[in-house]
């Protein structure tokens, strides 16, 4: 039984903690969090104590950190843990820095310790299943990767503020998928092209609400990905990849498989509208593959590697967004 | 170019009259109906003259007539233009009556001229496409095959009190359909089940208006007919076979492929409505077999037989559905 | 936390203790089972010890005991654990024969225990959207309902040969939904049609394998079942209910979202082919229902006279499947 | 009965022709081509004689002209015809040269003559659906739109050669598209980035087989489009729009509504494959809607202005594709 310390008891960190008390293979032994109550309340209802991030970090009763924190305290706490020799799961973003994320990582290859970056969605199980069949040459060679994300509702203003932006903040996931689905082919060039359509509140922060990025990698593959802060249908996530011999998608998942007919047409379900509801399955796997990397040493899905590509495409991305020019990925 | 002498100037002699004008391969030359104004109506919009039914039955300017009169007529008028050598295109039900259909096969054996019965779903594209897939052993050995028929709404009662109720009237269709996918084993045994759920006016003409037929053939196959008079979301008509290897089904048409998301679900379009609509093509493409059936030679899909053998499974189907017991079929 | 005792280790009884101690609202204390081996292997899985069937049920430590044994023990359990005051999760069917469970249905009713009949279906979470919105009174008046279950393929001949036939063993379940579906009108006529086509050697034991059902309602209402033990492409469940006003249906649950295009058409995954993993959710559903039964008085949506009722339309369907006649359901 | 003479009878010009003829509204008078036997065979068909361009366009028997001759010699006959008061249907596009657009936009207003340029798929009952759900306001402010078109092979690199391109001869459809869906609102700025994918003999043409596009309007809104040479699927036309309430799509036809369900999961049919079977009902709407333009004084759907703008964009799409950089549309 991995013996876990939760740093950061917010929603993800709830998540994540519930699903490694349910896992059967690991058990939370300790959680922190700057708001006392809530690192009580979270420690309450999966059995385990509450400490200081330090504590749980030297902790001889602790085996690996899920960090859950702030984003700007990523990078130190990942450089802690490792310093410490424990497993470390980090949740994305690693850093709003490319720099600071290029500072870690040979912190964490000189530990030695696994890391595994929480881009949740390459342990979904339509997504990985995508992937794996791309990867078994279903399609044949991939041209064209169609990717949409949209979200129920926009955060509040004060929320997108201190996020970095929709390419940081939001996009970060397509862009790591992306990746993921062309295995290891990198992006060289990327366009995006954003507008202030969902909240007029959003301009001022400088921040956009609705986006669409295109990219080409150096033999010339494509990639579109579009995001909005709105959808009124529910949380929107497909998949498209284009291939020399077919086409592979993935949808949505609809709430139940019911459909209505009358004089209004056929009516299926709404689709799922809340990520942790969506990714719960995703955020099981990705626990079991982290445990997985522990004690069986598999590589996990996500590395900081991944998380340092990622943050480049968003940097570059948000960039393109700014000034309306091409911005190239080295 | 084959001549048509249109016998019956009513709904499905108008469809059928324009629907040969359109081919490009024949031509209307008469139009007969018991009300001249709607001869007169429909001669006019194909371009051809007003007779009598003796007259074109015996013209030497016609090649081939179209049977659209009511049912009671039709063995009269297949015998008739049989012996004057006509080729025959009947609409179902040839009759009401088993031995009146019985009586007239003779006299077009006899005549030796082509005949088509209009089981018009026979030469439907997708229907046609699963019958020919079930040859080709796609799905294995049919065991169980469901065929829905809903149409949208009830006709008037007094179309009802002479129709020859649900099972003779509209599961005829349903009954040829099992008939033409089970590609020669018949069935020997018919289990009905009727209610008046639509239209309580209905139950005093003795009729039902919702009905479920189960059917066995000799060696086992299993058939489930489904019919009402009504259908809130359109003209449903849906097949579903199951083999051994795998199931087939046809689906309902869209009337477009428009879909709508939003907070209420995801919603497609209605379908089509009318009968019609839904089966232009299949009248387009029973008038080009009928055509090939005169010029080539080729065996229409339907002939006098298959209007006989629907006509028993639809007296089998009436007796059981007014006795409560199964009826075996000769 | 409400205490179990499991009666049965077998496949369905690990089933619900794994569900039990995964619901973090009850535990399972003690498992029983004729095989030693298979009671002690289950019970470590769950933290439970092994005892007799008649410790468990006279145990102080049990508050509720779920009856997994075989099919002829369940109705004398029920009486046993009705006496000792135990809250009952009795898997379907309670008995092949309906005398004995009207004979149990006095003893329950006088200890007053709650009491909840294994039919998992009526907990699926679509099944439930589906009646609720049924209810809700979307569609109007009901009017036809089809149920088809198939399974993906048939047990062994040794499992048919005591399983009581098609109708009880695996129909019951879709008779039961039914019941479930109509809210509350019982079904008065049943004609059932039965054949041997999958698998040559079930023929022998008199039983069938492929079946269809049609039933009526004392006020007209039609159903449908049809059942096969074989389904090429997984375990096939779908409902389709038809209403005055329109249509609901639900359909089968795919592997995943991805779907393949290529010259082949368009090829959507498999779907979820065993009912363990179809049905997870409505085990997990089935028993926080039984626990909120015992702790909150809220009354089961499956009662023992559902399990008679099921029962009896088996009954009926066996009868007339084998003698070709209706057969009238008090 | 409008009379048309048809300048140009290759592919296009048969389509035009043939569906002139079977509309019921209009005849074909005259046929002109450079190649004397084509020009004979489609006459032939369609009951017309043949005559010389200029023949046609001033003669008295004719009312209306088809221009379906090769690109570059569009306006010059849009001209020609204009002075000779004829009313216009000219296919897309109009001209390669936005400048000789522009020539030609006085001439045809002074001679107040109808004309239509053939976007056939302003007609596409499936998109005109999709533009008036769009105009009563059913997903409130459109706020993305995205277009998909694939073909399923790529033409000889010797029509690729000639074609002026991707954008301006397969995206041109979708520049047209997306600005009827946008519904008079014009596009400020395109990306536009592609590639060699699918026939390495077209990169040497200077031409790409796989682009996509991406642009903004004054107000923000944005559109994607993408295309491809080659979708092994099937032609793959495609259209998605998102609003501040909802999202409306329309998607591709199958050929028919066959589905196959087996181990391998459950199998579609394929899609039409040929623009000619996928636009049969544009085109014939297309014919329809001029005759009404001419007769009734309709505005057609899209005039020159249309062809203009569209051009524009194909232009702005040339231009940021070959030098990486968005390009500013006036």
């Amino acid at each position: 039984m991995l013996r876990f310390g939760i740093l950061g008891a917010g929603r993800i960190g709830t998540v994540h903690a519930r699903t490694i008390a349910a896992s059967g293979r690991a058990s939370v032994a300790f959680v922190a969090d700057a708001v006392p109550e809530a690192a009580q309340r979270l420690a309450a209802s999966v059995g385990a104590k509450v400490a200081s991030v330090n504590d749980i970090i030297t902790s001889r009763e602790v085996d690996a950190v899920l960090i859950g924190t702030p984003t700007d305290t990523h990078a130190d706490l990942i450089e802690a843990a490792a310093r410490a020799k424990k497993a470390i799961l980090c949740e994305k973003p690693v850093s709003l820095s490319v720099e600071r994320i290029e500072a870690a990582m040979p912190v964490v290859q000189q530990a030695g310790v696994p890391l595994l970056i929480g881009f949740n969605r390459r342990y979904d199980p339509n997504f990985r299943a995508l992937e794996s069949r791309l990867r078994a040459g279903e399609i044949g060679n991939v041209e064209l990767l169609t990717i949409i994300s949209r979200d129920p509702a926009p955060p509040p203003v004060s929320y997108i503020e201190r996020s970095g932006g929709i390419y940081r903040d939001m996009m970060i996931h397509d862009f790591d998928m992306a990746r993921f689905l062309l295995g290891g082919e990198e992006i060289t060039t990327v366009h995006a092209l954003g507008s202030v359509l969902v909240d007029p509140a959003i301009g001022p922060t400088g921040d956009v609400d609705t986006a669409v990025v295109h990219m080409k990698t150096a033999s010339g593959k494509l990639v579109v990905i579009t995001n909005s802060r709105r959808a009124a249908y529910g949380y929107d996530q497909r998949i498209e990849v284009h291939g020399s011999t077919g086409m592979l998608r993935a949808g949505n998942i609809h709430m139940t498989t019911l459909e209505k007919a009358d004089g209004n047409g056929f009516t299926a379900d709404v689709i799922q509208n809340f990520f942790i509801d969506r990714y719960a399955a995703a955020y099981a796997a990705e626990i079991n593959a982290f445990i997985d990397a522990v004690e069986k040493g598999i590589p996990p899905r996500a590395n900081l590697y991944d998380g340092l590509m990622a943050q480049k495409l968003a940097e570059a991305a948000t960039q393109s967004s700014q000034t309306g020019q091409p911005v190239a990925v080295a």
